[in-house]
């Protein structure tokens, strides 16, 4: 079975990364490749949403972490894993949101990547993260 | 409707934190208060792992993220919001593991509250966490 | 007695931010600002660099709250506070390099800034850093 | 030439790590080992102190990363290099206040160490802090 980006509300050029249970159950989240560089979407419906009637902060580190490990592993089948992962909040998003990923590849070591990324909603930044991520042999 | 530790094999001893949608839907987590300084609990299970077998770490940092407002709301209706959380990812997690969440209010401040966790399984580190969080107005 | 960029090989299109005691002994440091956006120089002479012959990593987080505190007051008489600052070196810098900060203010509220810089040496990034801010009375 | 922590008005059971001219310019920075966790300690002058008149946050951040590198390494002449730091600065210290670093080793991997610590004055927590580091071939 396939999750396609249109059931989400989420635009068709986005793909979905397959064979990640947690992250379908959480999101689903799409992404899409610049170069080395990650996109991500997302769109946040009713059960994403807090006390506070705004996406929960749980779920956006989880879109960040997404975004970060895409631009590890070049949206390839490589597995990666988080060492570090450092988020500032700095806007609410809303139930109905689309809220867009952009990670930057800083440096592709050997074994460590270091990449930073932030979401945005209609063009304003809501959270900024950034990661140190190692590449595991497959 | 309510959601008990015993359903999801967690020890009674922790209670659930009622209202947030997101956080039932991505745990659901339990807790209780020691002092001022809160303890966490959740069972990982399928739904939570990711393509490695081992727990997602966005479930992780919003296990953290839990244990951390738990820790700036004292475990009461205050109402908070993370402002930064950063989060180093030590071992994984396992299907199965009662991951247990232990948080320390490093500060209480007027507006901001300083707080660290760590997440361990059996004993041992996995993840370790620090917070600010801001005190909304109720 | 003023401090003058090119006693330190800083190009002159930086200036010196008056005050700060500690700043002048570590670096000093120096500044520009690009709109609200601030730009710092350093040169790393031999008393900045550790055993392993490169820049100390001590320095060259102070060069990063610097930059940072100068996105957050504008590069202005306001007093600031760091209240949580991030970091990842991503390579190192040595002995003789001109060391350039560039912040980005990502939101500017009422009492907490959100800020993130990296530092490069020949265009390459060598550090990322991103802080929470918060702006004190005068 | 010894540097001797009675010099600086420092408890004589913390010794000095030689051969970091960086550490000892900014600070000297002193420290024991109470098994394989590090203890540090730093008096303020008048030179480590901002505008505010507080001690500065980098010479702060510089305190923390030596505390977390002698986690690392042991107190042994290993070389290691920090990957990413981050800080919450929890309260001010003044000139004339004694700084005593703790750091707890997380784990120690094959080539990365996780290890956070707090400083304090008179008990009180001035800053928390967190780092990977990465153990190099000698």
């Amino acid at each position: 079975m396939s999750i396609k980006p249109g059931d989400y509300d989420v635009p068709e050029i986005y793909r979905h990364w397959p064979g990640d249970t947690a992250e379908d159950a959480i999101g689903p989240f799409f992404f899409r490749m610049e170069g080395e560089h990650p996109r991500s979407a997302f769109r946040a419906r009713q059960q994403h949403c807090n006390a506070h009637g705004s996406v929960h902060g749980g779920i956006l580190m989880t879109l960040a972490d997404y975004t970060l490990c895409l631009g590890a592993n070049g949206g390839e089948q490589q597995y990666v894993a988080t060492v570090s992962c450092n988020n500032e909040f700095i806007a609410p998003a809303q139930q109905g949101d689309l809220i867009l990923g952009q990670g930057e590849v800083l440096r592709r070591g050997k074994s460590l990547v270091f990449v930073r990324c932030d979401l945005r909603v209609d063009e304003q930044i809501i959270v900024s993260s950034s990661a140190v991520i190692k590449l595991l042999r497959s």
